[in-house]
């Protein structure tokens, strides 16, 4: 048996052992060290994702770990590699994987969403899914390759050269790992986040922040760019008001990247996109390529991974950790320790 | 003197006397051919624009005709060469020019717009304006090509190639003419219009034409495709339904090519967007290549310009002409004859 963390019903998980899966064919079985909280565990946990989750479901996607069992006809692989995983599973028939899009392939199987996560002590998957991680790189911040993955994928969605001016919009953790990751490219970046907390932790990252209910943000644009407008907006915030200063903060021939999730429609100042023939560009998960790079940018420093950890919580207090994040609060990235890594490893 | 149409009022044009306009340095004087009436100039005619249009205003920018004077230090063109005009002044200093999108600068001066157009006798304009047409090409023809330049800026903008499936959400002249510019380049293409007359003129100009009050587009894009979607989607119609339909036809990584003006922001399925990795791109006017692709569109007859000419009116009834249009009606491209060339020489 191994202790897990499970979504049972809407605001209620709890921490309970589930059978050990033995690694079938092509798949591994891994001892996850670290796994962070992700905006989509709070979701299922609100209950908003229940047309989508099978209760009870083992959440957690944001991981880092080592290989424990080796399933029949798994190459390259040996216990104690450090890993992190890719947790996506997809059909390689659809539409979408025949075009060469498998990561929106329409029939995904998002490991920790649709099949059981990472919060849990020992976890199956397939051997796919692995991605090596560096000796140097310590496990707690090797949780953040998952998010920093995401990053990269919308950084290269958005095409973000090097000198362009970015406007990330929403400093929660994608936003500021965006943020990052196109100053990593060579951009100048400005952060626009309400909460004051999350402000400061970006500007000890060593990004600039704009506050929008103290500036005008499209009119410091303006001054920023010399009229320009930015090249380049990511909305993160998932607000109506985002979009709308996403798009407004741009110049001719600008590129939004969306990466937030809007549930519902919204209306869209159309008008400027044919005006400054803008491009609205939607970005969703990473591919491989993606995750590699993520590994290389945490892992040399680029993503100030430490900085963005709020705390660590053992296993067994995870279910109050995510109603202490469901009340807001002062915090950015918070892991949950699966207890397999000895004492005194954390970075 | 040279007759004139004139916008005067909301709701009111006339026909009245203006002063030649002698060209000046880098100026020619042009005797326009086929003025088209444009979608804009209704736009004009009905008031909508009268915070940008100064009285009398002379409309027109969709134009054939011939070189008539030339003004000092003007090389590589003479009396009676067939030309037409790219009605675009840009300041060559603003961030859009220097970023070498001149045709969308931020102090634009489209002629026949905010500086008089082309619906006269005499007509001056910058000589770098011209565009050189084919002998082989007939005048009344050739008024289509400014709007065939709007579509292969379009289809450009799309980035449509070989082989891909095309919805284009609106058959007026606009719409079909990017129909037929996408099938030029290899793609396969629907054309979705509530009006039965419009519908009929895209079939006999060889285009399937589907009417979104008798079927389900969406399903029947998904019959058509094998469930993947189309892959670009042309949004002409200017309507919160086209919007809808041009975001829900689209497949994994397709690109909704944004034509029409929507006046009011639009609630837009950005979920959609990121669900599928969509791409939405602005597209405004076009630029010298496109003018000279158009030339040779119309010319070799890939676009059917006569089938697309539903009636030609004398000047002096261009008002008549306006008011019918106003009231709608079974018409699709009304072109004024300035009067300029021989009887007959129509094609």
């Amino acid at each position: 048996m191994t202790l897990a963390v499970r979504y049972v019903a809407a605001r209620t998980l709890d921490t309970a052992p589930v059978q050990d899966v033995p690694p079938g064919a092509g798949e591994v079985e891994v001892a996850p060290a670290y796994v962070g909280i992700c905006g989509t565990d709070l979701h299922i946990f609100h209950g908003d994702m229940d047309a989508r989750v099978s209760t009870p479901a083992v959440l957690g996607h944001e991981m880092s770990g080592r290989v424990v069992r080796i399933g029949e006809g798994v190459e390259g692989w040996a216990p104690g590699d450090a890993v992190t995983v890719m947790p996506l599973r997809w059909d390689d028939t659809c539409p979408a994987c025949r075009s060469g899009h498998q990561h929106i392939c329409q029939h995904l199987d998002f490991i920790g969403i649709d099949s059981p996560g990472a919060m849990q002590q020992r976890w199956t998957v397939p051997a796919s899914t692995l991605v090596r991680l560096p000796a140097s790189l310590a496990l707690d911040r090797a949780a953040l390759v998952e998010p920093t993955a995401v990053a990269v994928h919308d950084v290269g969605r958005a095409q973000v050269r090097d000198g362009e001016r970015v406007v990330v919009v929403g400093g929660g953790p994608v936003g500021v790992l965006i943020a990052l990751v196109a100053r990593a490219a060579g951009a100048d970046v400005r952060v626009v986040e309400l909460s004051a907390h999350r402000r400061l932790l970006a500007e000890e990252c060593g990004l600039t922040t704009w506050d929008p209910t103290a500036v005008d943000v499209p009119a410091l644009v303006g001054q920023w760019t010399g009229d320009a407008g930015a090249d380049v907006a990511f909305e993160v915030s998932g607000a109506a008001a985002g979009v709308d200063t996403a798009v407004d903060v741009l110049g001719v021939r600008g590129r939004l990247c969306l990466v937030a999730i809007h549930a519902r429609p919204r209306e869209v100042n159309l008008h400027r996109f044919f005006w400054r023939e803008l491009t609205l560009v939607g970005a969703r998960l990473y591919d491989r390529s993606d995750f590699e790079r993520a590994v290389t940018l945490v892992a040399d420093g680029a993503i100030p991974a430490d900085r963005l950890i709020s705390k660590v919580v053992p296993l067994a207090e995870a279910p109050a950790a995510f109603e202490a994040l469901e009340g807001g609060g002062d915090v950015m990235k918070i892991l949950v320790d699966c207890g397999n890594e000895q004492q005194g490893e954390r970075a």
